[in-house]
């Protein structure tokens, strides 16, 4: 009979808004500790999270790019969520430590929380929270997010319009995230709501790309992925 | 006739929200730099920005604390942003680069952007997001803050009660920040919004104090100025 071999330990590390110098000295310590690094790359190999993490990977790390299907049904993505599970599970079960690397914060709009549901039960698990593009693109701009009393509100752009005027309403500070596709739609609505002079549109805050502009300036016509719209609602 | 001096830089920065390994490289390496550190501290000198940066201040830093008074009517906090800010631009002036610590992020509900409005004009300023409670809270309980087109909002504790009550009725995601001595009216909106069963209470979140308890298992009376209650509003 032989000892049951201990499970290795999943740690679900958020890497920050892009800029590797914004990583939190624990995220740089567990993936230093790590033997097994997994992140989502697209199909041809890219990868944000990866890219931030860059100094810290080195060829002794066992690395798992796991690709996830962008599709507005969330059947293909599930099916790709229960594949990188199974695979970490194989290395969990062989004793070693995983860290799953995400973009921004895990547990804010993050995909490795899917993976995370699948597996915290069944391994001891941390989840390390990073800076967000919220409070990153704040800071690019020089505006407070937030003072005093004010309701934050942090709206996704894929949101139905009527909504989003409904939510613009009433708010003192609004974060528009995942603007991308969605940018004229926003538009209208931010127009409408007479918040156009209000608003600033940042595209990858704190990376090499980094871009801001006022709102009013920027031409129709789709946004990068990674673009979030900040608006001063306050008097 | 001499040459003017060259002016010190100002960092403001946020040291994340309480566990120093959550602090980020780029925070660490600025203190590291800077010749004097200013944070906010009580009138006993107890300060939790200084205590979390503790491992990166030495003997060769000139420490500025200043206290900022408690109260509801903004006259006395303003006055002492104005003495905070005179006796930092007597180092700015001399050329010494000021590191501005602060809880948190500088800007979200964060003092020390009171203090960035009254310098950014006169010197070179760069602004260090952090690690916000909110995310450090959800990675404390093990739970997803947002997801897919998740709405998320930040109430504040001390708004009024009809307020909150209104806010909780159209959201996804609610972090209710603030909490302190407010708790038994949250308590109430929470309550009768059906939702008690969905909150939970994260005290010290990342801190040696943290503390996690189901909301509706928490007795009345005031709660640590640091808490937050996340509830999760989806179905």
């Amino acid at each position: 009979m032989t000892m049951a071999q201990q499970s290795g330990r999943l740690f679900v590390i958020g890497v920050g808004p892009g800029d590797p110098d914004l990583m939190t000295l624990k995220a740089v310590r567990l993936i230093e500790r790590a033997e097994v690094i997994a992140y989502p790359a697209t199909e041809s190999g890219l990868s944000r999270a990866r890219r931030t993490a860059a100094d810290h990977v080195t060829t002794a790390h066992i690395e798992i790019a796991y690709s996830l299907p962008m599709s507005v049904d969330p059947g293909p993505a599930q099916a790709a969520y229960d594949d990188v599970s199974q695979r970490l599970r194989e290395e969990l079960d062989a004793g070693k430590c995983v860290a799953l690397l995400c973009e921004g914060d895990p547990l804010f709009y993050g995909s490795a929380a899917y993976v995370y549901e699948r597996l915290c039960q069944d391994y001891e698990t941390e989840i390390v929270p990073a800076v967000t593009s919220l409070t990153a693109c704040a800071a690019a701009a020089g505006k407070p997010l937030a003072s005093r009393n004010d309701v934050v509100k942090v709206l996704p752009a894929p949101l139905h319009e009527t909504r989003l005027r409904a939510e613009l309403s009433a708010a003192s500070s609004v974060a528009i995230v995942k603007v991308g596709r969605h940018f004229e739609k926003v538009y209208r609505v931010v127009d409408a709501a007479g918040l156009l002079d209000r608003a600033i549109l940042i595209a990858q805050a704190t990376d090499s790309g980094q871009c801001i502009r006022a709102m009013k300036d920027v031409a129709p016509g789709s946004q990068d992925y990674f673009s979030t719209i900040l608006i001063d609602v306050r008097e």
